[in-house]
Order: structure tokens, then C-alpha cells, then sequence
């Protein structure tokens, strides 16, 4: 009865199911379905649910029965979740030994470049064979290429040399050459392309699929639209974390102390800044005494400076990830964005004029709104500096858009106000 | 000569080319080529660069030209950019009478739906018909449908009975039925349905394209992984930008007014919360009298709780986005919650800790330690509870993890330290 139902499910579904049962249930409901099947289900778990599901679970010989109906591209994957030890025993009991071999060749590629979201599984056909010798291959490869597109036309050395889309197959005649209809025009990656810039060529110009060449220009591969829409989803949500302050994939059904462990850093970063503007409020103290009020804006200049700080880089940030378009020099950039500062610090300013002329404290008129001036200046400087600083020596630029701009920018702020105080107050 | 050139070059590239040289120059330009490289360039300009380029320099006979050569999804979003009146004027003008229906019918749909995604180009063929008749039709179609995938089996009243992937119909036989060969397993949705669950039944079925009916199952349309990449990639920029604080789609290359008016409403909001702070400060002014290292420890209050504010509403923004697996209540999430802001409250709180036996202001030893903690538990309820409350008004959570819960944060910071400090100090 249960088998009834589950076979009426898609296996990403049942996936789903099993992940909510966990352990031993979840292991037998596999035992349940027919291994093609099971297959499918494994092969839609995240990485580190599967990890431990399988770690705690499987056997070799289970894990290898699986593996053996996986997508290459997958059976990366999910190896490269496996130790060491493990992986080689699964690699040893493959069946299809082009397919071990290929695994083995693909391990060695970092999970987000062209080498490492590939998938052997494509229909490649030489250049002189007839439109029938290639319905005939799609026959014999139809069982491992689930999804075909298109098919790769080689040369006797495996270059690649054009694509004929499924459709043009179909509206071909029988004994049509493949050379006389194939599509010279193809757009490729080599294998160590990252998958941004993957994604990126996919996404302008519509593919559904890229073949992989190597430094030869030999056919390994192919990428499909549905690995690089995964690709995109968790590039983005990797983002938003970085930009939150979250190290490594925190989520939330993680434990406590992997949650919390998930966030320390970037709070410790905040805390050592924070400390540091401690330090320096301490050195101002006799001025506070003599104008207690001034305490009172200490929090506009530190949450100003963080929230512009904040702005300028992620459109930087966001600038730098588009490429396409950066036509303008570092400096027009700066001048432009000083305008855009100078136009909101103005506003602001007046807006904390009119609190501070309602309030009384009139004292403080110019120091708090030639402060905010300076302070909406000043972070948009940084914000804009920073991330691109930080692409050029090679670290994510996102960074600068997370706690560590935020901080940063607390601390200038705070600085600038006393400094412009202490100036303007003659304390 | 540049002739030659261009036609060397792919559309979306040549899209890029207009874009840098604006104006007249790109005009001209669009007039070497023929029109179905024309318009295949213009649906590959983005839709504010296009709103602009097409305003200046496009009369409505134009217009119209390139609109009878577009993909129906691809009309509709231009048609929605212009004005009600040219665009009346360019339907009027469409030689296809039922796609000037079809256009008629989809500018209605939000463009964020699947309505407003959909395409009516897609081979539809009768359950009764056999492959040979199928192979006619998708020949007959074969300009209008670029990408075809698979082949949507209809009944007599249009209703969708089951899909037949290209696949399949090249390895099987000219005279079989299609009712014999089609798979009755598909997944479908309705035009209402929002884009971003489009988006995630696509991606969780690992789909290229997908059918879209009506209320009575008719098929109207499908909405092909192009666009739904697209659509992905858009959203993600967008969250981005709310997390940072912007409004609008602000880009590096508008205007200054422009750039300062999206940062402008956040600035705001953070100021206003920022004075509410000051005026909460002023009412401590006599405790800052008589304690003046008081108020070294504001910028600490301030930027824990709004870093642990944006970490702790960022991950329930990510839960409440991927919806699945939210299988916890609210009470058991809070629990969890408060225990990870406890862990991090300690280890913070311990780290100022030692901050102050050094610098020996041991007075506030146990205020600051005290607050810290406070602080990093409120900005965790307050991160967990405000996406929530967010989510059920119907407003975008994703806002929660922007300036609004660091200025909230500073505020209910400060305020807790100030009232400890009253507390434990006696002042
Ligand atoms: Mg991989
Ligand atoms: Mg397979
Ligand atoms: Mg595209
Ligand atoms: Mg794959
Ligand atoms: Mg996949
Ligand atoms: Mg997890
Ligand atoms: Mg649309
Ligand atoms: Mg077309
Ligand atoms: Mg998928
Ligand atoms: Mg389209
Ligand atoms: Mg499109
Ligand atoms: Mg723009
Ligand atoms: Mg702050």
C-alpha cells in the first residue's frame, strides 16, 4: 500500500518526505522503492543532509548500487560528500568503468567551476554521419542522457566543431549529412571557467545547455540550465548570508551551537569596533562632562554612517558582479557618488537641525550638522573604496556590505563627531 | 563593412554594443540589420535601458515592425513599458490578429505571475494524432517556437491531458499514436500563480519548460527556464537591495538625484530612530553627569543588537522563502532561538568583560556585561518576530533585515543599557 502511494510521488518529493522522517524510517522507505528510483531520490537531497543520511546509514555496497544510476555530474557530488575512504571503495565498485573513470578525472575540479558542475552524459556524433545514425545514437544513449537538446558534432579527434538542436533533427530528412545542417555558431566553456561567468553566458544568450572543451578544444561535457539554476539560487543566498554576517551555510534547523558558531565572527568583529569607539569616547570625557548632550548623538552618527555605508557598497558590490558595463573610471565614480552624499548628508543635516532647534540644544546646531555632513561623505567613501579594494586582492568583495562596513563606519562616525566637537565647542 | 561585423555577432552582444553608445549612433545601427536580428536585439535590452532607447528614437510603425517578430512573453514586456497610448497604437498595428489577442489578454497579468511569464508559443497537438502528424506540426510552427522541449498533448476542449518530450518523438515510430506515448505525469500551473513558486517548482523538477491553464485546465501557454532565470536573478538583486536599504532599482549609472532619492527613505527611517535614541539619552543626562564613562558603552549596545538583529531575520527571511521544511512552531524556533543569543550574549558580554577589568572602569563591570546580553536576546526576538509579523500582513519580510531592524535595535539597545545602568548603579 505505502509502495502504491510513494511510486504515485516524484522522487523530489519523496525526498522531501524522507528528510522530515530521518534515520532509520527514512532508510527503510528506500529499501522500498526500486533503485532507479531510489536514485533519483538521493540524488534530489542537499549536500549535507545527504551527507549524514547517508553517512549514517549506508553501506558501500548501497551507496555504489546508487551511484552506479546516478548522472555523472551528480555521482561527483555526491562522492565528494563521502571521505576519503569511502569514496575510493564506492569508485571501486562502479560497474561502468568510463563512468569511474570520468568521476575520477572530475573530482579533482572545485565544485563551482565549469569542471565541476559538468555532466559527461551528451549525444556527440561526427560531422559525416547521416540525421539516421544519429537518431540511431540517441537510441543506444537514451537511457543515460535523460535530457537532450541538442546534439555535439566532433571531429575525428573529439574537437568540437557544432550543435544541431533536437527540432532540426526532427525536420531533417533521413539520409540528410549532419555537417550540412549543424550550427557553427556555438558558445563554450573550457573547464576551469568559474560558474559565475558559466551562468552568466547561459543567461544572455538563453541556453538550455554548454558543452565543456578542454584546453584542446576536446568535447568533455556539457552543463545543464537546471545545475546552473541550483548554481544561481545558492550563489544568492550565500550573498544575503555574507551581507547578514553569517559565516559558512547556516540554516535554520542546524544545531544550537552550530548557529551560534555561525554568527560569532562577524559579532566579534562588531564588539572589538565598538571597543575601539569606547576607547575613543574615553579620551573625550572631559568634554562630556562639560557638554553632557553630546552623548545624546553619539547613535545618529554611528547608525548614519553604517546604514550609507551599507548603500554605496552593495551597489558597488552588485556593479562588480554585473562586469558588463563598468565603463567609468574609479574617479568619476567617486565624484558622483561624493555628490550623492553631499545631496542626502544635506537633508539629513537639516532634518537633525530642526530635532536639535525644537529640542533647545542649539549648542550643538553646527557640530551635529556639519558631523552628519561629513559622516554621510566620508562612509560613502569607504563603502565605495572598500569592496573595490577587496576584489582586487581577491577576496569577495560582498564582505564590505556585511557587519564589517557597519563597523567600520560606526566607528568613523563617532570619531569625526568628537573631532568636529571638540573643534567647533573650543572645549 | 560594419555590416559584415555586426553579423558576426549575437544579438544579446549587440545589445551591450547599443547600450554603450546611446542615442542616434544606436539607432542608426538597428537600421543595418534586418529587422529579425533587430528585434531579437531589442528583447535582449533590458527594460528601462529599452523604455528610454525606444522612447527617443522609435516611431510606432517601427515599433510594430519588431513587436510582429517577438516571442509573445517578449511583446508583452515591452508593450507594458510604453505609454497606454503607443502601446494601443503598436497592437493596432501587429499583422498576427491572434497574437494582438493573446498580447491583449496577458498585458491584464502582473508581470510577476505566470500569466505575465508565459509565452503562447508551444507545439500543441491532439492525443488522437500520430508522430508523423506531430513531426507536421512542430514543421508548420517551426519559426514562431524557437526552443521547443516537448510537445503539450490537448483534448478537444484544450484541456491539457499530457506532454510528449522531442525525445521521444524522434525514437518512435511515424504511425504510433500519441496517446500511446505520452507521459500523463506533469506538472502545471495556473496563470495566478506567483512567480517565485514558478520559479521553485521548475527548479525542484529540474524542468526547461512548463505548461500553464486556466481555471478549466485549458492550455494556454508555458513559460520556458530562460525567463524563470531571468525572473530568479532579478529577485535576488532586488533582496539585496532592500536588505541594503534602497528603494526602487537604483543602478550605478543613474542619476545623482536619482541614486540619492532611492537611499533617501532608509536614511530617513534610520535618522528619526536615531533622534528617538537621542531623546531617550537626554533623558539620562544627569546619570552621564555623574558616571561619564557611560557613555562609551552606546556604540556597542547599538551595533550588537542591530548586527544580531539582521543575522537572526535574515535566516528566518531564507526559511520563510524556501517554505518547505518549516515544520517547527513558533514557541519551538524562539526556544532555540534565545538559546543561540544566549550562547552568543555570554561570549560577547565576556569579551567586553575583559575590556573593562583592563581599562579599569570596573564600576560598569556588571551593567555593561549585563546589557550586552539583554541586547543580543531582545534583537534576536525581535529579529525572529518582525519577518513573521511582516510575512502575515503580506508585506515583503525581506525588509525586516534591512535598516528598519538596526534602527529598532539601536534604540531597544541603547534603552536597555541606560535602564540597566539606572538599575544597577542606583543613580
Ligand atoms: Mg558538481
Ligand atoms: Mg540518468
Ligand atoms: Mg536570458
Ligand atoms: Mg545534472
Ligand atoms: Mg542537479
Ligand atoms: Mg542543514
Ligand atoms: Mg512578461
Ligand atoms: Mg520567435
Ligand atoms: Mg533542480
Ligand atoms: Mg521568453
Ligand atoms: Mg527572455
Ligand atoms: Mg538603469
Ligand atoms: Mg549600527
Amino acid at each position: 500500500l505505502l509502495m502504491a502511494e510513494m511510486e504515485e510521488l516524484y522522487p523530489a518529493d519523496i525526498a522531501s518526505i524522507l528528510l522530515e522522517l530521518d534515520g532509520e524510517p527514512a532508510h527503510y522507505l528506500m529499501t522500498l522503492v526500486d533503485t532507479e528510483t531510489g536514485a533519483e531520490i538521493l540524488s534530489h537531497i542537499e549536500p549535507d543532509d545527504r551527507k549524514r543520511f547517508i553517512k549514517e546509514r549506508f553501506t558501500v555496497e548501497e551507496i555504489a548500487k546508487y551511484v552506479n544510476l546516478f548522472d555523472s555530474d551528480d555521482a561527483v557530488d555526491l562522492l565528494n560528500e563521502q571521505t576519503i575512504e569511502v569514496r575510493e571503495k564506492v569508485i571501486a565498485l562502479i560497474e561502468d568503468r568510463e563512468q569511474a573513470r570520468f568521476i575520477l578525472d572530475m573530482l579533482h575540479y572545485p565544485e563551482d567551476v565549469a569542471g565541476g558542475l559538468m555532466q559527461k552524459e551528451l549525444i556527440k556524433v561526427n560531422a559525416n554521419w547521416t540525421v539516421s545514425e544519429c537518431v540511431e545514437e540517441i537510441r543506444r544513449q537514451a537511457e543515460d542522457v535523460e535530457k537532450v537538446y541538442a546534439v555535439y558534432v566532433v571531429d575525428d579527434e573529439q574537437r568540437l566543431k557544432g550543435i544541431v538542436s533536437l527540432k532540426r533533427i526532427i525536420l531533417a530528412r533521413k539520409n540528410t549529412k549532419i555537417e550540412n545542417i549543424l550550427d557553427e555558431e556555438i558558445v563554450y566553456v573550457e573547464t576551469t571557467r568559474p560558474g559565475e561567468e558559466v551562468a552568466e553566458i547561459m543567461q544572455r544568450y538563453d541556453l538550455d545547455a554548454i558543452p565543456v572543451v578542454n584546453t584542446l578544444g576536446r568535447l568533455l561535457g556539457r552543463i545543464t540550465i537546471d545545475d546552473v539554476v541550483d548554481f544561481i539560487t545558492d550563489k544568492a543566498e550565500e550573498d544575503i548570508q555574507v551581507m547578514a554576517g553569517i559565516t559558512g551555510e547556516a540554516e535554520e534547523d542546524d544545531s544550537v551551537w552550530q548557529l551560534a558558531k555561525a554568527r560569532l565572527p562577524w559579532l566579534i568583529v562588531g564588539v572589538i569596533g565598538s571597543l575601539l569607539a569606547a576607547t575613543v569616547i574615553g579620551h573625550f570625557e572631559g568634554e562630556f562632562q562639560k557638554v553632557s548632550a553630546l552623548a545624546a548623538f553619539i547613535p545618529i552618527m554611528g547608525s548614519t554612517g553604517g546604514n550609507v555605508g551599507i548603500q554605496t557598497s552593495s551597489l558597488i558590490v552588485q556593479s562588480l558582479a554585473e562586469k558588463s558595463g563598468i565603463t567609468t573610471s574609479l574617479g568619476q565614480r567617486l565624484f558622483k557618488i561624493i555628490l550623492v552624499a553631499l545631496v542626502n548628508g544635506f537633508i539629513i543635516g537639516s532634518l537633525a537641525g530642526v530635532y536639535i532647534y525644537v529640542s533647545g540644544n542649539t549648542q550643538l546646531f553646527f557640530v551635529v550638522c556639519c558631523s552628519l555632513i561629513s559622516v554621510v561623505v566620508l562612509a560613502s567613501f569607504t563603502g565605495t573604496v572598500t569592496p573595490l579594494l577587496l576584489d582586487k586582492l581577491g577576496i569577495n568583495p560582498a564582505i564590505a556590505s556585511g557587519p564589517f562596513i557597519t563597523t567600520a563606519n560606526d566607528i568613523i562616525g563617532i570619531g569625526t563627531y568628537l573631532m568636529i566637537a571638540n573643534l567647533l565647542l573650543h572645549l
